[in-house]
């Protein structure tokens, strides 16, 4: 599969049993596995963090293309993975589209990885 | 970079504050990107859920082959990668090698993405 027909399923669609609870089903699997490859890469992350943390919560290409030595068009093309893997939505105003995190995947995601009480005894790190 | 040259950085290497408090650095991202990238593919996720889920909270190859439909040398090769980005680790009795979960490591990723309180205001899921 090649990185531009990148399938991704939104975030929204997974539950938040942590996976540590039950064994993962292979459809909820998959699922939780596509929107892992959208953070897979160095550059969405950072995409995704510069977003999430800006004051106003919210950026557009313009903003971000100034912290990133990256082209307009490449940012761009990882945002719209990011768009697609539920993690940012967008909206346009005037010429530019303003991206923002949706904190609810993030919680999400989260959740599923959460160790709960009691699994970290007896287990060495 | 072939699948079987996957690099991966141990996750014990990273900070855990939340990608949404600051951005991210881009050692950093490089090092998270690297541990997303061994929880992208759906068969390591199940393995590691089948890991974390069981009463004594390990397994071996043996018991992962039950419940998957992949050859034991298939398993193998996807914990090493999950060993490799520090998710689990092993130890050799007799003529098999137990996993574990790394419960810092899930708890550290989970940290990472988590949204702090007031962040989810005023935002569209």
């Amino acid at each position: 599969m090649s990185k531009s027909k990148l399938v991704v399923t939104p975030v929204q669609a997974c539950s938040a049993a942590p996976l540590v609870r039950e064994p993962l089903t292979e459809p909820h699997a998959t699922e939780l596995a596509s929107v892992f490859k959208a953070l897979s890469d160095p550059v969405r992350l950072r995409l995704l963090s510069a977003i999430a943390s800006r004051e106003s919560q919210e950026a557009c290409v313009c903003d971000l293309s100034v912290g990133i030595e990256l082209t307009q068009p490449t940012i761009s093309h990882h945002l719209k993975v990011l768009r697609e893997a539920g993690l940012i939505n967008s909206e346009r105003r005037a010429s530019w589209v303003y991206y923002r995190v949706v904190p609810a995947a993030l919680q999400r995601l989260s959740e599923v990885l959460l160790v709960e009480s009691g699994t970290t005894q007896g287990v060495n790190t």
